[in-house]
């Protein structure tokens, strides 16, 4: 019996993760829920699940949440803040965690978590892009099981069986191309934040889908397939695939390339998570290729149009502290666009002029990130400002 | 350092993994080169490659072969027969054997080897389609590793690390199409040998190109997948697939597919074959999906117009002996189309009815298979004679 930590569990990531594990009681059980500050749909969950934890990382809402599973009849125990959730992903109480918490509270969890050596499905990008180098580096010290969940770098790890990377040639990860493929730099002036968070393919958040516009999503995914499978950015390529359907490929020294299909679900990804080397049913159906219209389209990105891509292969290649700048950078640039601050085509304004004025320095503990993620936040602002 | 024997040296998979051999000599080394009657090119090779021992199935080309190799000045030893090929391909004299011959003669000496354990990259189609129980049985029993180099099947080997297909909902072969892809039933029954030998993506003899218009090629392929993957005919299916470059696929029961894909190039599929689970540059470029086209295309195949298919998968329904007569009637109806004695739509025609009025026995031996592959070409000739 697997046992598992849900960190997240209130999002749509922890639901998908949720809805496999219940599909095999015999084997996956759910022995710990874990979610931001949502009380009321974290004790709903517990009310199915009967996990022996549930954890928010608010604090203020602990006598919420103890209050709620005791009225609800349930054993299962409350906890709260940043400290008692790191502990839970480290405990006994679970062997593998599903760490979609988005943040900073995702990332304290899953350093711990990886440092523990347990099974780490990872779905949060912070994780990745801010310290990748620090996760990477627990991961191989404590021997945890990394698998990736987004539905790239899945593909990516279900095309490297053992994970070996020597005698890959060049990764390619694919890109939607977003609510905007096709159209030219000045054609996206006058993009609004309602046209931008339209995507195409996947129901997201509306700062995601601002970074699916942008290709900076691609961007980002790029910097966290760098950490993932120790490639530099030379054997990282992004090729616009509109139907969305076959997430990633790898190309091997031997001219052989491999790639992952299937529809948009992310239970695929969390039932290779959970069973990898095995495979469990996941509710998803299989891809039926004729249904589906029979046509698989590849494109090249267009680096003008959307230069966000670009900045993060830059940043990329900078290291150290860049890719923490950059993602600081665009997290406040498109903030301020969804606030109707700013014009779409001033996110990558901001991002370049940020990444050109902000100095790299190595990015030797979390503490040196933070400070370059706060210095980027302030340069950010500080442009926005004498836009308004 | 991996002793290598090619059996079918002069032909072009032997040309192909020649050329992979040679281009590793710290791994590689072909110690063994055998062919069927052509003397001349093989000890040209034996120039090249300086193998322990040449061989030809050949007998009456003993002294031929022996006489040449002395001439050139080679320590390379003659053998000729098909039972010193056995001996060859079971000896010490390599530990990897390169299945290449086609017909009967590939088939005795591909048993040999996988009775005495030798890594067998197979692409010797009779051992599957016709003994694919036998071969399979002694390829379980030496604990050999059999990797078939058959592009469709070699890619669907490459999606199923560890050889697990417990988890596999279904395999997907693709199929070019061939030259008449897009023709109706009716539009097809004027077809010449000349049109027919025309195939659109690789070249090849005029048997399997035949094969190749009228989807038998891909029938067999469905048999043979059968035998390598220990899959049901429920759980094979075949999409058309114009661009040929994605090779097969693999569907499993989360819901995720894995495909192959690469250029149209043999190499491939031997570097897999020889350095599995490494990967070893093969002289095969990377696959550009861009400058291929940028588009991937699939559709259903028309059973109405490529019965062949249809009646593969049944064949492989009845079992046993039915799958080697289908094999020996498609051969005598092809044999007769290319002399022009029969038209196209003739070839199916053919194969039904005998399918039809034949027992099927089980496949107990290869004497029981030997007797039916002889039924069937009787029963075929007599039809055949019955048309003219």
């Amino acid at each position: 019996m697997q046992r598992i930590a849900v960190f997240g569990a209130t999002g749509s990531i922890g639901a998908s993760a949720l809805d496999v594990i219940a599909r095999h009681p015999e084997r996956y059980r759910a022995t710990v829920l874990a979610a931001g500050n949502r009380v009321d749909a974290l004790i709903k969950l517990c009310r199915v699940h009967r996990p022996e934890h549930a954890a928010v990382a608010d604090e203020a809402a602990y006598a919420a949440l103890r209050d709620g599973l005791r009225d609800a009849g349930l054993a299962t125990r409350a906890h709260a803040g940043l400290a008692s959730m790191e502990s839970l992903a480290a405990s006994d109480a679970c062997d593998t965690v599903v760490a979609a918490i988005v943040g900073a509270a995702g990332l304290s969890s899953t350093l711990a978590a990886a440092h523990a050596g347990k099974r780490l499905l990872l779905a949060n990008k912070e994780s990745l892009v801010l310290a990748g180098e620090l996760l990477m580096h627990e991961v191989a010290a404590s021997g945890s099981r990394l698998i990736p969940i987004d539905s790239e770098h899945n593909a990516i790890f279900q095309c490297l069986p053992g994970g070996r990377t020597d005698d890959v040639a060049r990764i390619i990860l694919t890109a939607s191309g977003g609510p905007f493929r096709g159209r030219s730099r000045a054609e996206l002036a006058g993009v609004t934040p309602a046209q931008a968070v339209a995507h195409p393919k996947w129901s997201m958040g509306p700062k995601i889908s601002v970074d699916s516009a942008t290709l900076m999503n691609k961007g980002l995914e790029v910097i966290e397939a760098h950490h993932l499978f120790g490639m530099t950015g030379e054997r990282i390529d992004v090729l616009v695939h509109p139907q969305s359907l076959v997430h990633s490929l790898v190309e091997f020294v031997d001219g052989s390339t491999l790639a992952q299909l299937g529809l948009p679900d992310m239970r695929t990804s969390l039932a290779v998570g959970l069973a990898w080397p095995d495979r469990v049913a996941s509710g998803v159906a299989g891809l039926d290729l004729i249904a589906q219209g029979g046509k698989l389209e590849f494109e090249p990105p267009d680096l003008d149009a959307f230069p966000c891509l670009r900045l993060a292969f830059e940043a990329l290649a900078t290291g150290g502290t860049a890719p923490a700048s950059l993602n600081a950078l665009n997290e406040e640039a498109v903030s301020a666009f969804l606030q109707g601050r700013i014009g779409f085509l001033d996110i990558p304004a901001l991002v370049e002029d940020g990444l050109t004025a902000l100095p790299s320095a190595r990015a030797e503990s979390l503490d040196v990130l933070h400070a370059a993620d706060q210095a980027a936040r302030r340069h950010a602002n500080a442009a926005i400002s004498r836009l308004n």
